[in-house]
């Protein structure tokens, strides 16, 4: 009987859990600060084990190690700043290690070690990144592997309301943390399109979006998601001349966060006086309101809008312009729209989200006149009241990676990501059967 | 023997011209102030006539009354101007005529009027207008026959050089007015999208742009052309939620011209010391150098642009950066821009042009959970010593249309373009023959 160590019961451990309690022949220790959490994903399976562990606390990192001392497969979805001290613990036992998220240089420093240890520890392995890299790289070796050479590459994710729960102007419910969507219009970004490096200051990120087509969807808009250039070397595309990753959301979302950029009232600095103020207070002394005239005309103004734009409706709608108490606990204008809008746009009980991954590569092949465009299609939509399609896409490539690790079925050691076809394919092959499936399209 | 009469011997007339001559049992007489010109595309075929024919000349009028009255078909490839002229005597006549121009209102109004002579103006049957209207109706009449309904339609057309000549910084050349391809700049467009109608003033027309694929060539970029919203009527799309078109350029145009437009080069007022400036100083000027300033450094600063990136070398490649004086002739900064970019953008000798029209549909239908894609894409190859691409895909509809005309298998009568399955289903039929083809591509 072997046993699997997963670190973290929250939102995303669910399916990898229920995944793993029904591989055979293993037992899955969960270990969470509040044990109740752990207890309620593993709902008294015979081979599942809560236990309570608070790494912060005195003892805890000694707990830790025993429990990682205990298992074969170790599970990180703690936050990340966690995640090397799972390491080197993982590295002192001889155990695997499975982490959805990005590998730092931290994290990449510990490749040699973890070779001389024999283990694998495998990293980024969720929805993105996650699929994303395996769905691109089955595509990418694919047509290297028919001759063809990939010149264009964009890719496009989003997490968004199920179409029959998409019910408010903005098209977005929150399924991850708030304030992290609010930061997002604080990023620049940078990518590559037809052989030219654009980049994009955050003060324009909202303005550079276009359509885009998922089959299964309909029409949604991408804009761009930070560095995309970095990803030329992930995926072996030099001589590339478009390298292009972006965020896909309903129409509107771009236009109207663009000027919510432009208004300042993304902005993360930290202010004292929040605790006294309105929205429509703040709101009027960050758009210059002048004497005499009203809020939504000064913030009209201001942005150069019709005041009855869709983006000015959009700002009305979101309540900024009203004489309402800024969210307790706001320590900046960036968290106090992230609590307001986490309260206009919850996902309520029996509501669905949606995750839509598309990529869209152009190849050239000799001997043919013109490009070949090939696209990778994921659809996934959650359970009404069950587990969401971010949690199940985020976490069972995870749980797949883990089966595939105990049953001795990878022969990697060291730091990777699932970027070779030894991870990606039966990985890809796995998920398929857990109606995650990523469908290409070739063009003849 | 039926006679048909063109009127105009310019550039596209080639196409249409031998396509009539090759119908049995007819004859073709061409009619241009230069008779040389009409000659020569008859070349001294047995059932083909050149005349001369400058109607503004004393006695053109006269001249074009006998010329119309002694023919069964009339197409009028002349300047807008003269189509209503040449209308109201098909109208004495009784005479059909074909064009391949817009209908405006005063064309229009002759409507009722052709019905009581019992003869058809058959209007807009050209590329663009004309075979968008034909491949686009094709398709939307067949998603209304099979019970779905179309919620969104772009449609995208440009004439470039084919890729194995695309061979200057901006990827393009010139096959028509160059002054229309630079006033272009001064249009402002509107479009609705998703709902909600975008109103894209001139300023900022090139910076909303996005990548469109197009089967057949690969990645262009797409801008949007002056008013898409008078589609809805014209297609009958009441209750769409998107309607777009744009125009197709390859990648870098719409960033350039935008910085061109800023720095406002294509300003068509008339100025009267253009004769003595060079571009260096009519651009030192417009950009407002200061003393000591490079003019280069002094451009980019002016356009918050790096001095050697892409925009700037366009704009340097161009010569406005250069003691080189304005071209004779010019009137205004875009008479000279249009002038001096005709000279250095020219399709030279065995040099061929590309055609490519797409349609993007969305199409919802009871039932079915998501939208269904159809593409309709047209890529057309001019010949290297022959016709170009856009000759025959702006000439060759109107032949055809001629041809039906002639066959007396057209039933209608008054003003009309070719929105009607009586027209273009037998018109894209016959272009499909002649390698004119819009191959729909329909989402299972």
């Amino acid at each position: 009987m072997k046993n699997v160590l997963v670190l973290g019961a929250g939102l995303v451990s669910r399916p990898l859990v229920r995944y793993l309690l029904n591989c055979e022949g293993s037992t899955v220790t969960v270990a969470s600060r509040t044990v109740s959490k752990a207890e309620g994903i593993l709902g008294a399976h015979p081979r599942g084990k809560a236990v309570a562990l608070d790494v912060n606390a005195a003892g805890g990192m000694d707990a830790l190690d025993v429990l990682i001392a205990g298992a074969d497969v170790v599970i990180s979805l703690l936050p990340y700043v966690f995640h090397l001290d799972v390491a080197r613990k993982c590295i002192a036992h001889k155990r695997h290690l499975v982490t959805t998220s990005y590998v730092k240089p931290e994290m990449r420093a510990l490749d040699e070690a973890a070779r001389q240890a024999g283990v694998l520890f495998l990293n980024e392995l969720g929805l993105d990144p996650g699929i994303d890299h395996m769905s691109a790289m089955r595509v990418i070796e694919a047509v290297k592997g028919s001759g063809g050479s990939v010149v264009s590459f964009r890719s496009y994710c989003g997490g968004l309301p199920a179409p029959d729960n998409d019910d408010n102007p903005l098209g977005y419910k929150f399924s991850w943390s708030p304030k992290g969507v609010v930061l997002a219009g604080t990023n620049s970004a940078k990518f590559l399109e037809d052989g030219n490096l654009k980049e994009i200051p955050n003060t324009r990120l909202f303005a550079t979006h276009w359509p885009v087509f998922a089959s299964g969807v309909g029409e949604l808009e991408g804009y761009p998601n930070r560095d995309s250039v970095s990803y030329i070397d992930t995926y072996g595309l030099h001589g590339v001349r478009t390298m292009f990753r972006g965020t896909l959301r309903n129409f509107g979302w771009c236009a109207t966060w663009q000027k919510l950029v432009e208004l300042g009232i993304v902005n993360p600095q930290p202010r004292a006086d929040l605790l006294t103020m309105t929205f429509a207070k703040v709101v009027a002394e960050i758009a210059g309101r002048r004497p005499g005239e009203d809020l939504r005309g000064a913030v009209a103004r201001r942005l150069s809008l019709h005041p009855q734009s869709r983006e000015m409706n959009n700002i009305a709608w979101m309540g900024l312009l009203e004489d309402r108490a800024i969210p307790l606990g706001a320590e900046s204008l960036a968290d106090a729209l992230a609590l307001r809008l986490a309260e206009l746009m919850p996902y309520r009980k029996g509501e669905k989200d949606m995750i839509v991954l598309l990529h869209e590569f152009l190849a050239s092949y000799p001997g043919r006149p013109s490009l070949r465009r090939i696209t990778s299609t994921l659809v996934a939509f959650g359970e009404p009241e069950g587990d969401s399609a971010m949690s199940k896409t985020v976490s069972l490539p995870a749980a797949v990676g883990t089966k595939l690790l105990l049953e001795g079925r990878l022969r990697l050691t060291g730091v990777h990501i699932p970027v070779v076809s030894e991870l990606y394919d039966p990985i890809l092959d796995e998920l398929k059967t857990l109606k995650i499936e990523c469908v290409e399209e070739w063009e003849s």
